[in-house]
């Protein structure tokens, strides 16, 4: 369901679930192969990746979810866990790359906006959060990712009117940092993770910063603004 | 002054005041047809456009706030109303579209600004925000709008040195989400808020989602960061 | 060191020691330039660039740093003296322009943020925060200071993977406002400086509206939205 491989000092993560919709089980799968990640030492980074052509991950796992009588265990875990991963990762002690070759779709595109970059495929795929086409709403852990990780207007077309962003638009947008033919999309990714795989030496320097900027009392929502803190550095 | 006329599943609201610019009885008829938008349920859009040629609106109607004998009772509450009719607008139940056909200044750039997206001429016209150039500040209300709504280069430009916005730059920079030719103008955000229409079947939804955005306590702005909702999520 | 030149209305600030490394004398002979502009009135702007052809600002004064005997007894106070230099031009009371003809890294890239408006060679040179690279944390003023100042995506890459921006990447980014060739730079800037003079006509609203968008409880912090503030303005 997930495989972790190591390539010099890139932790390839695959998913490899067809559609990787999400369920308790794939949560956990995922987490342990950060766990493997977090126990390694010296220059890192981990690029995430689909195991298929179309669908880089499709979001929640609906027939799962959907499951109308006795339901198992980690269904009522689901949310929670989930959300904790996408935590996690935005704070990871290494840097992360996503090569979006498909569809990322609600749970999918969170899960690509978690990385510090993403390449996406040019021709094909949409990232979309979808969830107001189904008249639901976005939790707030989720809109405060968009919010911390896309540039004001993307952000709000994302959230509010689930706009379908194709390779050029999310290029131009900031929704993503560049892209890439089919072809060329898995190697371009990897290349990049190797570049910033040495940030990874001062694990405490890259987990202390990306606290600072998404954990507990992240100083970007300060009350102070800018001047105050600079003039109060002391 | 204001027309409100139904095409469809779209209330298209046309500014029908010459240069448009704000009074308090243009505040009243703009928000008295908001009412008739929100008095409709099912699918639904709103689409704001003007009837002038050159002018999508000029901003406020100095000629009536400079009136200097015995005021009219009404030109004391303009500010707050004013301000109250672009909140209201933001957090609209229903999908919002503007097409900018011409200059866009002060109150119109806000009200522009105020919808969920904007069709702008791609030739001629400017959105500007020119209360520096007056030696006027500009309050804490329109101040929080344009940071809401605006990437954190365009906010600055927009708000410190009262930048000019033409259809280009203004696309480039997301101040808005396409251009169009002057002819093809009417009939492309027609469509795009036919395209948004959908999303007004579930209406709580929607309110919900933009009360969230920019309501009290806004979850954008709470102290915690996205790694630490994410982490609290349960 | 520093240079301070007036060009009608525009006062024109050199950096003339060599490759501009930040100690505590730097930053107060910048600081004492920053008085005369200061002292001055009526229509005014400040043009920030450097004598160097390939530097603008290299970053923090390494070599004094580093000095390892008896330290000068300024050496305890630079970083806060560095930080209150940035948020008072941050916070100027007339529009800021900056030059940016070569290289501006760490503490050179915080200064060329802050100005208002930030010109870059086109060809070569990199803006730069490099402090992830060192293995080093950047200090919460920094961090706001570039989330205060660029869109969400650009921030990311800046702060967290010690993105080098070249021109062409910075303009694309909101890093910077325009490009020119080497050759063009000088008088490109300067005209510039001269359109955004006229607002310094009233200061007290340039200064009052700067401290409104990073001073002590900037508006932008607050815990309510846009819809709230609009909506409560009266």
């Amino acid at each position: 369901m997930i495989e972790l491989e190591q390539d010099g000092e890139v932790f390839v993560l695959t998913m490899a679930a067809g559609e990787n919709r999400w369920n308790t089980t794939f949560v956990r799968e995922f987490d342990a192969a950060l766990d493997q990640v977090a126990a390694s030492s010296g220059p890192a980074a981990l690029l995430t990746r689909s195991a298929d052509a179309k669908f880089f991950s499709n979001g929640l796992d609906l027939a799962w979810a959907g499951y109308g009588e006795q339901p198992p265990g980690d269904r009522n875990v689901f949310g929670a866990e989930f959300m904790a991963l996408a935590g996690r990762l935005i704070t990871l002690e290494v840097p992360t790359v996503c090569a979006v070759n498909g569809h990322g779709f609600g749970a999918g595109f969170m899960i690509a906006l978690s990385h510090d970059e993403r390449l996406m495929r040019a021709d094909r795929g949409y990232l979309c959060a979808n969830e107001i086409e189904l008249g639901m709403t976005i939790p707030d852990a989720e809109l405060a990712l968009f919010r911390h990780k896309l540039p004001a207007a993307a952000f709000h077309q994302s959230v509010l009117l689930a706009r379908r962003w194709g390779g050029a638009d999310a290029v131009a947008a900031g929704v993503v940092q560049a892209t890439a033919s089919f072809d060329d999309l898995g190697n371009r990714a990897l290349e990049r993770a190797r570049q910033l795989a040495p940030l990874a030496r001062n694990r405490d320097a890259v987990r202390t910063m990306k606290e600072r900027l998404y954990g507990e009392n992240a100083v970007l929502n300060s009350p102070h603004g800018a001047a105050w803190l600079l003039q109060h550095a002391g």
